[in-house]
């Protein structure tokens, strides 16, 4: 059967996620209804990177299998027609080849005294000013290989807590500070605990040094609190 | 009385427009409720740039007389707590002194065959390949002191047809076209009006000519469509 990887774009505030539950739609769900009416068949949609109710996806991928070779733009048409109205865009279609080897995550604070409007359910909005360089000083004592427990949800079902962390960046643009992290993978949660930790250099209630050493007591309730789910996107997964 | 002015950022989708209307909620009635229930007493609150239903602002300004001195910092705090919960923010409050001098609009087109998910109902999007370096030019036809007519809606109620147009950027930034408009003042749909013309140009539709002859003829029969409201963002108004 001719295997397809789709990159999908979803604005996360109205979905339970990216994989099927009972509660609620999910993207999974969406695009496995899409591609059932597309195909006749009924088809299991695979995601590269699960999100939680709330997250977004600048760039998830998926791959699913078909029963016969389509033409990758005919897939890419009829699914964005059969998506809607849900708030998921099929951005590309192609023939799958190999495995995912990353993926990267982009966490948005918009930091300012004033509420949001036009980002609100989309960025994170701490009013009291976060200082981002101590922030990103003190998440390059996360990158590396590490047992990342303290930042790991209790749900989290990945066989070892071990992870290699390749990138954490905290910029600030204007009034938004940026969090960019990569990873072969993460553990459920890491990402939204990991900020959750910084934002807490970055308003000064920790100095650097309580990073590392949360980080090396392997416990959850040694890390900060989670970060809420809207701020965070899933930017690409690499092949 | 002292005259205050207010900076407000809102995500039109659900409202009907900066004007206060009998069949929805208004931008202009969100504020002034807040105010009545912050200073007990009735307001009129009188925006520098009207806009349309569904229309966006960064930085609408608008200013308020109060029957007393308050610090602004105050009305500024229990301004945000009165609007919630609608997607209205008050970026800032400043004592008034002068009246507006200009004021700057952006159009967002999102330029890409997927549809939009994050982005949709903040940006136009166009599936076909525009060509923003020929609508540059061609707004560039536009600049100065003209009888606009041809981009006016009937149901205007400016005095005069005759406006200056002080800037008409159109600039590709990756999958989005973003078009900035500037003046002291716009005819109403003046700048939809022109987004919606310039996108024949960027279709390849219109010659760049045909835009100097729509704006010579004074008839908005010869003028392209008008651009969706969802694209359009009151930028910031100028003292």
């Amino acid at each position: 059967m001719p295997r397809y990887k789709l990159t999908v774009e979803y604005d996360g505030s109205d979905l339970v996620g990216w994989q099927r539950q009972k509660n609620g739609l999910s993207v999974q769900e969406i695009l496995e209804s899409a591609l059932q009416r597309f195909s006749g068949a009924s088809v299991v949609v695979h995601g590269a990177g699960r999100t939680d109710a709330g997250v977004h996806a600048l760039g998830q991928t998926a791959h699913v299998d078909l029963a016969r070779d389509y033409e990758p733009l005919e897939i890419l048409g009829a699914l964005n027609f059969h998506v809607r109205p849900a708030a998921v865009a099929v951005l590309a279609v192609e023939h799958a080849r190999r495995s995912a080897r990353g993926r990267t995550y982009l966490y948005r604070i918009v930091n300012r005294r004033a509420p949001l409007a036009i980002e609100r359910g989309r960025a994170w909005h701490i009013g009291p000013e976060l200082d981002a360089a101590v922030m990103h000083r003190a998440a390059q004592l996360l990158l590396g290989r590490h047992d990342f427990t303290t930042f790991r949800d209790s749900l989290c079902q990945a066989k070892s807590p071990v992870k290699t962390l390749g990138r954490l960046d905290v910029e600030r643009v204007g009034e938004e500070i940026r969090i960019t992290a990569e990873a072969r993978s993460f553990l459920h949660h890491q990402v939204r605990n990991m900020v959750g930790t910084l934002k807490l250099v970055g308003a000064g209630k920790w100095r650097e040094a309580d990073v590392a050493s949360a980080l090396a007591a392997r416990d959850r309730t040694k890390g900060g609190p989670t970060a809420p789910a809207e701020g965070l996107y899933l930017v690409a997964v690499a092949y």
